[in-house]
């Protein structure tokens, strides 16, 4: 069984830390991608390695990453690709923090004009 | 007076939606700054821009950012200067929302090798 | 006088190298930075920094950046920044390698719609 | 045949333009994916998008991306990823520009501490 070796630096409950170890992982989407060179023929890849990346972070028990292919313009010539902007992203993720899973998402707000990151649902496990 | 437009698409109580917003800002920190070219020179000024770049964010109500200097070795040439590195970060941040605050920090603990990003109390305002 | 102890690894002229440390240089400010959370309160300091973060860099004698404050959207609300994009961001940049200088820029090109990195002159000393 | 819409702006030789695209593309591989979570499940995966974001942008006609596995350190528990590293980097690098081809190379260097980005040759088609 694996040990929570951080417990002892949190003061708050099991849902306010399914929800911060969540924000972080949104956070790190987000600001570690955008900027990515992207293109139809890389999208693939892209989003396997960001799903990937998410999986591999503490607590995090399921990811799906989309971007949006419609974003991606058809253009011709050596300029034709572009790069990753937080508007194409769609991100699913389950966070699991001892006996409460936050149930968080990423996707682009169009009346706000914004990326939001938010939390659906935290519920027990 | 702010309206947080995002509201609906939350289903959380006020400090776990602190908690979320918390730890979106440290993964950005974290995300967006590390892998920065670093000196003696421009230490200052990266500081700087780290704080600034935390107050303009949602909910964010003060934040403080050190870089270890101590890490930043003294070497000479051209190529004297490094990157910025996760363990060189101390950053404490405080997240309001409504009546609730998150008081978190960045730093590395030295025996877990990892620099954690944790929630040190939520408390009313 | 400082020593180029990477000298050794290259093989090409003095004005390739410039053009390369340029180009290096120029994918760093892209790359690091596209994607930082700016707002009119932060402009400042992020130009700052990534001006300082370039002149750390080997072989960069001079460095001006400029952030385009009529793309920064006047919103209201707790949602009111941006992030940086590429098609705001004006370089100027000046490598200078032994007895060859490249005069380098990072501009946004309208009729590409593409944030262009280019060599506007590679001149003797 | 793909037309070079950017010709006009830049003011060099076809081999001073490839290094100075060469030199973009590597500096981009390092500032864009260095922080990005690694642990030995995901290796493949980021190493395949490093890759394959390297392939999308101009006058690239190769690219290999290693991660060095050894530098995976085998923790156990929760926090037992880490994040990427420049030191981590292997990658070659060709770039063309009409009928010069750059030969590059971004490694870590031990007798200089330094992921190093060089220009291994510039030749003819």
């Amino acid at each position: 069984m694996k040990v929570d070796r951080a417990k002892k630096y949190f003061n708050c409950s099991n849902s306010e830390r399914a929800a911060f170890e969540a924000g972080i992982k949104l956070g790190t989407v987000y600001h570690q991608f955008v900027g990515t060179p992207l293109s139809l023929e890389n999208v693939d890849a892209l989003e396997r390695a960001i799903e990937a990346s998410l999986k591999v972070q503490p607590f995090v028990i399921d990811a799906k990453v989309k971007i949006d292919r419609r974003r991606i313009k058809k253009k011709s010539g050596f300029y034709k690709y572009l790069t990753l902007s937080g508007d194409m992203l769609d991100v699913d993720l389950l966070v699991q923090y001892e006996d409460k899973i936050a149930v968080c998402k990423l996707e682009y707000i169009k009346d706000m004009d914004y990326p939001l990151m938010y939390i659906k649902e935290i519920r027990g496990v």
